[in-house]
């Protein structure tokens, strides 16, 4: 199935008189220079077009006890290779994903210490990879990681577009600054926080982190095939302009344990004069390895609703009495004589509502939060055995469920908030894992909220970067696949591990019911979060009063419904939720009729509009279907979205546009909108009104001959 | 087939004015003061025959945020009962034991928070048991204890038998000096150290601590039923001589997360005029809970012979080959392509010789250490996936091993070194347990060397403590027996769960080999480790010169050989190993006929003469049998042992002893040994020589009519 053309120019080289050594791209446009300088200290630069846009920029790591590997190097050899291949995701952007690349492996020695460390460096047309390659050798056979001291020199004080380094969490709106405002804008930025995360450093930023350059350049820098391995974060010096790894620790304060040999996981680079290249750049996904799943059958986007946005809102409750001040989970009859507190959300009857709305409309299945016991007390005690994952609530039939679910045709998606307590999450998965296969469940989304457990061990550290993997490969045994939340940002490793069909890994739109998110959110998500893998950002919110769902809670969504609808598009995701109430669609049927039609699976995206935090505008063709979907998400400024529909074949077609209204509103009025159908051919343009906070979704189908 | 007699007297009594309560001893020797004093600070205090042994100590603990319980207290009630029962144990020292005490429980309350907390005394005529209890409550239904301020306040300045309070290790050889002189000593007692420990205090020392008063009262001070909670060290405050519970924190600092209803471990106190009375006592076992397995007919003592020694003594060992400066446990491949460097131990033909040896001297059992992969680099490195458990090296036929060992009725015992990286040993444990079962393992040796994993998580931390009771458990379910080396000291959880056969968790033989132990050593053992459980000491040596196995390890057994015979009954364990070379056995087959003989499980045990770190003798008889046997364990100074008879029923017996010759020394004749046959009655006493670092054995059997 795969067609692969490759073409490999090995030169293997002992080089003992040394210079700079360069990598070109493909198309000659983007150059990587390396070179040792002064004492044997390694660095890369590169640029675009002639002109840097990563300045000289060091390499290597402070190690514990056995000396650094920052100086002192001498190169033993330099390999390249060139390759130009194609390969086929399951799930996707596209049917077929090219991956071109130049490739040196600069081969590094200390002689002071016999140490060998390989740098490894793939250069494609829209950006660069790299990583340290550890050979297994006797003088280095297990390191601790102190400090890994990679730097991104910028090259002038760039607009950015960031969130604040944290070792917990990743679920923060974004702050545009210039480099060298982010010191200032920091404690803004961080104060719309949870509950356990720390401030790490006044300049710290996440991954990936989008810039522009005064010269209109777009910068992104992230990490590709985290495993086993902390994430990387980048700490800005704001008078050098220069950004360091800074990575997650463990709890003392080392980063990362290595024994060779071993690989870390690649830096990158993307950057291109025109944003969208940013969007349609397939670096992450093409520097992971390919497919370990030899029979992916049983991987199948989804579209679903669930019983979520009810507790989310507090509406309802994910717990089921308020009696009992904390559970033991080893317990369950405690349920039995304790008084239900009357707003447990996942009840039967509630949850065949969702199924009888999911298989009226067409959705594949019903998620369901807070079905099993132990919720009274859930988090952020550093509760041990928090879950079991397999004992429902009194309330929730859970065989009268999945048999109403299977008669229905609607799978049932399974739900394991662990609270972070890994452990017992790991004690229990296999049993978890076996009881939703013997109940008919084929998807999990998995939670991980609050402190890890055991204490020291934060979100983001090797140990807890180990348990996502082990989860996900261990699901993939089970033929399970894996939505994960609170997990640590994706790095494209659903390229190697396809069943991993979600993570959330930034703030979702449950942030709108917390007190709201920027209306510009969704307009950078696609430029940061998404370059490492789809997101489970849970759209299609239709009232945005959440005041009217629960009186206490004056949340507002910030932004429009028609806004919400094309996150469908412009939010590539195979598993998409329409999140909001089944009688809220009921109200706005023509709009919800989108929703019902939107695919998940595609073979082939356009980016037509491009800019971070401002705008973006995507097409899409349905996978093995001639069914073509448009989104134009935008930011707080009205604007006039423009659709080229040069990418449809020839012959006419019917869009179905849904539109803001002319007097839509994120804040004011986010109902307002038009449902509209034309007739166009690959030659039209379309001018699409999109309001403050606004969007617009288009399904656009060939006209009946 | 338990025979319980069961008074319960109940007195719950709402107290309002409160004065001090007592509660006695079913004897009237034994009796403890519980008072609140000044603004409500819960203390107590015991005396034994009218004299304080435990002057007014504090109860209580400091919490993280939510208020301190360590003062404000009311008394809310007083419960008071007594039980007298007596039940059986799968396996010990006595096939009956009588649980005999008067029980106050104090329920406590802060007015100012609502906080509960409750005080269960439990006083014997042997000593005292204390615990906190903590019901279900909706003002403190989880917490964090940042300290347990448990003082136990000695009235004078004791001579103690000490090692010094460590987070990583247990394996310390001991020191006798009063409790002034523990700082002075520390560091001292300090140095003997294994390369991962650190000293935690400069007057912290681990329990079971054994202590002498200057009137000759023997107080031993432990904890009973360790579940869930980290261990308790004592810190003493060596200007008031009074000690305080020093428990192991976790990687932030704080010691335990705990939710209500919950306990904590018993606090102990044994205490007697007489020495022996302290090895008699079965309070720690008394405090543990009734045992959890239903059918314990799998649960069998073993005596055990294993390829050990030779790689403890450097002769061979465990690993394969010099060639794999680091093992990746899932390329097994990579040992196809190495060079062997020829000294592993568990060979198959090596292990056939164990096999045959065990099966003509009546073993049940063969350990092998060293058979899987990853011995390469095991030890320290903070290796995650460090052994798999389930693959054989090259040169170790598992099949072959398997079907000859049951073709001679010999039973293999497993290893699993875990390296103490717990998580590697958790994810694969079924897998590893289900395949001992699969390939006839009953019985495994289970070890955590070096650093746990993940950093900043001790060996004695509520986490590992929680890990090697899970380890017991699971074991349960696959009908497997455990004997954890490096756990956590036991305490008494082997009547709860009778698979948990042995601990190492003090400092055994091996460290004969690794420079030597005090001659002492297993004079004290009895009075501190041993009060927990059993431990696996693995005795046996016979061949003291350690460079007559490998001329590069210079040290020296510090016993004579006729000590080490008087271990086997001195050192009672369902488990008891012959630990050296059969070569060296066959050099003395009249005195390792001791060994084959000795019983592993008893009836009855006498105590005949006691004094820590000096001596001790005891009787013991088989268990279902007319055989009885005797140990004598001697330390530095040579003496007269007296071994009174009257234990015997009426009838003439044939004693068998062995015993030192008159010029045997550990140091310099340590094969110096007589075996000799006498025939006693119950009126007999006889005098047995023992040198310094010696003893003696006896298998004493009815005279055949």
């Amino acid at each position: 199935m795969k067609h692969i053309l490759l073409s490999l120019g090995m030169a293997a080289t002992a080089v003992t008189a040394w210079g700079a050594e360069t990598l070109t791209s493909p198309d000659g446009k983007m150059k990587m220079e390396f070179d040792l300088v002064a004492g044997g200290i390694p660095q890369y630069s590169l640029s675009l077009d002639g002109k840097q846009i990563i300045a000289p920029s060091r390499l290597g790591f402070k190690l514990l006890k056995v000396g650094d590997l920052t100086d002192g190097f001498k190169v033993l050899s330099v390999d390249t290779a060139s390759v130009d291949e194609t390969w086929k995701p399951v799930w996707g952007e596209e049917s077929e994903i090219r991956n071109n690349y130049k490739e040196m492996k600069v081969a590094l020695q200390q002689p002071s210490t016999k140490h060998r460390m390989d740098i490894r460096f793939r250069i494609f047309n829209d950006g660069l990879g790299f990583r340290y390659e550890f050979p297994q050798q006797k003088k280095l056979a297990h390191f601790t990681i102190e400090d890994e001291i990679t730097e991104f020199a910028m090259t002038g004080d760039h607009e950015a577009y960031w969130i604040p380094a944290d070792y917990e969490t990743q679920e923060y709106d974004y702050t545009r600054s210039r480099l060298s405002e982010i010191r200032e804008n920091m404690h803004e930025a961080w104060t719309h926080h949870n509950s356990w995360e720390g401030l790490v450093s006044p300049t710290g930023v996440q991954t990936a982190l989008m810039m522009k350059t005064d010269d209109g350049t777009y910068i992104n820098l992230h990490e590709a095939a985290l495993v086993d391995y902390p994430a990387m974060h980048l700490e800005l010096n704001d008078t050098t302009n220069v950004f360091k790894a800074l990575l997650n620790p463990d709890a003392d304060g080392y980063m990362a344990v290595m024994h060779t040999d071993c690989v870390t996981p690649w830096r990158t680079v993307i950057a291109s004069k025109d944003a969208r290249d940013i969007l349609a750049s397939r670096i992450t996904l093409n520097l992971n390895d390919p497919c370990k799943i030899e029979d992916t059958s049983w991987i199948k986007p989804m579209k679903y609703v669930g019983v979520w946005w009810e507790m989310i809102t507090g509406k309802s409750k994910w717990s089921y009495t308020n009696d009992l001040p904390n559970v033991h989970i080893d317990r369950p009859e405690d349920y039995l004589t304790v008084k239900p507190h009357g707003r447990h959300g996942a009840t039967t009857e509630n949850v065949k509502r969702y199924i009888d709305f999911a298989a009226e409309h067409g959705f594949d299945g019903v998620l369901v939060e807070g079905w099993n016991i132990g919720w009274e007390d859930w988090s952020n005690r550093f509760k041990d055995e928090v879950f079991d994952f397999v004992t429902p609530y009194p309330d929730f039939n859970l065989p009268e469920i999945r048999e109403y679910a299977k008669a229905k045709g609607v799978e049932m998606i399974m739900h394991h908030e662990t609270s972070s307590s890994i452990r017992n999450y790991e004690r229990r998965m296999d049993e978890a894992y076996k009881f939703m296969k013997d109940n008919g469940y084929n998807a999990v989304k998995s939670g991980y909220v609050g402190f890890i457990l055991p204490r020291g061990s934060k979100h983001y550290s090797q140990w807890s970067v180990n348990h996502y993997q082990y989860a996900v490969e261990k699901a993939a045994d089970y033929k399970i696949m894996v939505n994960a939340h609170e997990a640590v940002r994706p790095t494209g490793l659903c390229r190697t591990w396809p069943n991993l069909i979600g993570n959330e890994s930034a703030r979702g739109t449950e942030y709108q019911a917390f007190g709201g998110s920027k209306p510009s959110h969704t307009t950078i998500l696609p430029f940061t979060r998404l370059i490492g893998g789809p997101m489970d950002y849970t759209p299609g919110i239709f009232e945005m009063d959440i005041s009217k769902i629960n009186p206490k809670n004056k949340s507002w969504v910030n932004t429009t419904l028609a806004n919400q609808l094309s996150l469908y598009v412009t939010m590539s995701s195979p598993l998409q939720m329409a999140a909001d109430f089944p009688e809220n669609y009921e109200r706005f049927m023509d709009a919800f009729q989108f929703i019902k039609d939107v695919a998940l699976d595609w073979d082939k995206s356009w980016y037509l509009e491009a800019e971070p935090m401002e705008y973006l505008t995507v097409a899409r063709k349905e996978k093995g279907a001639d069914r073509w979907f448009v989104g134009g998400t935008n930011g707080e400024t009205p604007r006039e979205a423009v659709v080229d529909f040069s990418f449809l074949p020839k012959g006419k077609y019917k869009v179905t546009v849904y539109r803001d209204g002319k007097d839509a509103h994120y804040r004011n009025n986010p109902q307002s909108y038009v449902v509209e159908t034309k007739t166009v051919t690959n030659k039209s343009k379309m001018k699409v009104y999109t309001a403050a906070g606004g969007g617009f979704a288009m399904t656009v189908l060939p006209e009946e001959k």
